[in-house]
């Protein structure tokens, strides 16, 4: 059903805190919380005694007490008093324990087999935490199927008819794509050598003058995407290769499936450019999360059409490229072993 | 699941115009739409490309541009335009196309294989477009399968109790009824002779004295009742097969089926009496409206009962033959060929 | 599904009255009433004709005339008027009758074949409509399974957590239960010997020094708890066996299903104290309902949980012997014959 022995974003680092947190991630209902050092607890949020959600829960410093029977749980998910307290505690009243990790701004579980979780598959999101780039965004819950939105993302040229109020460009459309895929990754590129910079951009820059511009749309598995957005001057000889000579931002969007039909949308920007302008920050983030509003109204309707729509297929054009090719690595991924 | 091959009707003539209305007919999504020739396109309402609904997108002239890629379709379903201009169309990208007809102040859809559409098969709901004969009414969704609103009309005993606070009269009850039925036609006569008219008539009529009554209901397949009722003076010698010679109305109910539970009510009411009064039409709208929502909440408390009672049947009295009728007629054309 | 060839509580004998009131009861829609003599009507509350609800219906002395066609149907259920009033009745035109009985300041409903109803059969809530005692109470729907209710209440120990801001003593958890089962009897006593009694049981007792307390919870099939609760100076000698010399109360709860996940919850406290303090009764009454309203919040918690972690199964501990063995009796009762 969905890629299993995988990273998911389970929630921003601001999100989650020692009050604990309920959040499905793909179909499993986990509790999230902080310990006193600061890392992240998920357990599946179900006590293991009558099944109350952990997250209605007590927390008892670094554990957390059934607030049904008082069953005391561990961050490792194991009891470690019973209800009636004298009772010894059987080392088999658990609760599942998910690996977590915190990285890039994110918090991140594994789905799938705990012993084969390995930190180092986390998704290599560098532009949020790097010391160089600024990185700030939201969250928003979809109600449709996470591939959807990838769809949405690896095909830009919605933006014109999508955002056709707010950042949709005819021109987007006449620059030509190019797919890539490799593995795992996907990648589309779009390349728009010696243009007039757009406003947004010939405000990053500062400067007038002739520009490259690009917009490479990163799928990377299970279910995020990373768009490398930006300009550099036509003098600078930026290269698809390489072209970290004007400014830059990577767009990035999270989509933590939470059931077949609902996901959990983690969007932001990181940015190497005013990267300590908080108002600047703080307005691009309302702006993005308008334009984002706009995709999430399309992405609704498209879901309840399929819905209503039963014996018709979603048909793909020459622009959907990329994210066919998406789905053909959920897919392989989703496979049973 | 539900008589194919059939027109129903899609609309009022004043609900569809140039911006596009979504509406569910017989479980398929269609949207609808005027050309500039104020002729209507009725197609299903579902991108070719990814499905989003048509009646999200953006006219232009007499096409209709996709709001998520830009995809243009035009009247017949087919593309006309790719979201890059430049990529040649293909004739398989296409949306199905409805035949329509306006007629009778409605506009209707040909739900069923297109090639069997005829103009010539259309309900003949003559009185609501003839010269001599006004016509208004109103529309309601109503929450349960159609056939209950066909049982409800094909037997007016259930006036003296459903609509007890507006027109039940108990009188009506004494007079018998015959049920005909010949193909695809069932009448139901209730034909009451020399009585006193009750006040509605005799302000209708203008006159005193003692007149023949009648309430005649014609089911129409696949999913209409129209009821003709009025009165005639005694001395006039009006009979059942000719009763033209007083004042005389006829109670339209176009009832299209959303889903299985679902249905769209077009109701209203053609008469040739007072045709010019504009007031009097209006308020009798407003009159029929109210007695209707009385009908409506029978038949949702009614859907919901057979729900939740899976184990109980509808039992048949005498009164509910011309129901039964129509639904074997119902039935008979719902089978496959 | 539900046990059945029994009698469940239907109402509280001060909601039923002669209006009809619909209630569902083990999944079948009932209409309640009284008629004149003040005996209650328990019907399937749907129209043998066309199954609108009866209880929609217009009461006739003590017949139920229904509101769609006029069928007149009696309190045994048997229609003896038909929609055209001059048509003569056949028997076969009924809805089913429920044997029904109040007793003990409840309405109950024989659920099951009709001839093997025996009121001897009624659960035997005798504190709640005997002379000496003082009973009231309250009702709740409840979204959960009925047997998670009666989990609740065959452990007590819930109350620490559960009711932690209002009734919950930590203190309690120390002394000893005992579970004893006979049949379809389960009884879980606990017994505390000396000790300090609580302020809501000093009041009772209207004295000082210390007592022996009890808390003895009675599953009664099929789906009531009754819990014996109170206190006796430590010098009256009261024993598990016999322990009326103080003040004591019952506190009832009957569960009644109305699907498989909600569950008409009929609570309250019969007393043997204080039983002419009218305002005592009311106060206690609304605290009651407060209390009840924590257990309301996590059953439906601990419901939703179920459903959504379809793979994992409730746990039993020690504490939860008097609620595992009322679901065996249960199992047994449901089990077809």
């Amino acid at each position: 059903m969905f890629p299993s022995n995988q990273w998911y974003v389970a929630g921003w680092d601001c999100e989650i805190d020692r009050a604990p947190m309920a959040r499905t991630i793909c179909g499993e209902p986990i509790v999230l919380y902080r310990k006193f050092d600061r890392t992240v607890v998920a357990l599946r949020d179900a006590c293991p005694h009558r099944l109350l959600p952990l997250s209605m829960g007590i927390k008892e410093g670094d554990n957390i007490r059934c607030r049904y029977h008082g069953l005391l749980i561990n961050g490792e998910g194991f009891a470690v008093e019973m209800p009636i307290k004298t009772e010894r505690v059987h080392k088999s009243v658990c609760t599942k324990a998910y690996p977590v990790a915190e990285r890039h701004r994110f918090v991140w579980v594994w789905i799938g087999e705990p012993e084969k979780a390995d930190a180092a598959l986390i998704p290599d999101f560098w532009p949020c935490s790097h010391p160089d780039w600024t990185f700030d965004g939201g969250y928003y819950p979809i109600k449709c199927d996470f591939r959807l939105v990838i769809d949405n993302l690896m095909d830009l040229t919605h933006e014109t008819y999508v955002h056709q109020g707010s950042i949709g460009q005819a021109d987007i459309l006449e620059a030509p794509i190019t797919t890539h895929s490799d593995g795992n990754r996907v990648v589309v590129t779009r390349w728009m050598p010696n243009i007039d910079a757009p406003p947004f951009w010939r405000n990053a820059l500062k400067r007038e003058g002739p520009v490259d511009r690009w917009q490479i749309c990163h799928y990377v598995a299970p279910s995020s995407v990373i768009i490398d957005v930006g300009v550099a001057p036509v003098s600078a000889g930026a290269t698809v290769e390489k072209h970290d000579q004007g400014v830059r931002g990577f767009v990035i969007d999270a989509m933590t499936p939470e059931s077949e039909t609902t996901t959990h949308y983690f969007w932001g920007m990181a940015r190497n450019f005013d990267v300590d302008d908080t108002g600047f920050t703080a307005r691009f983030k309302r702006q993005q999360g308008e334009v984002f509003l706009e995709d999430v109204e399309v992405l609704e309707a498209q879901q309840r059409s399929i819905a209503s729509n039963p014996s018709l297929r979603l048909k793909a054009f020459s622009i959907d490229t990329g994210g066919i090719r998406a789905r053909q690595v959920i897919e392989r991924l989703s496979a049973p072993e």
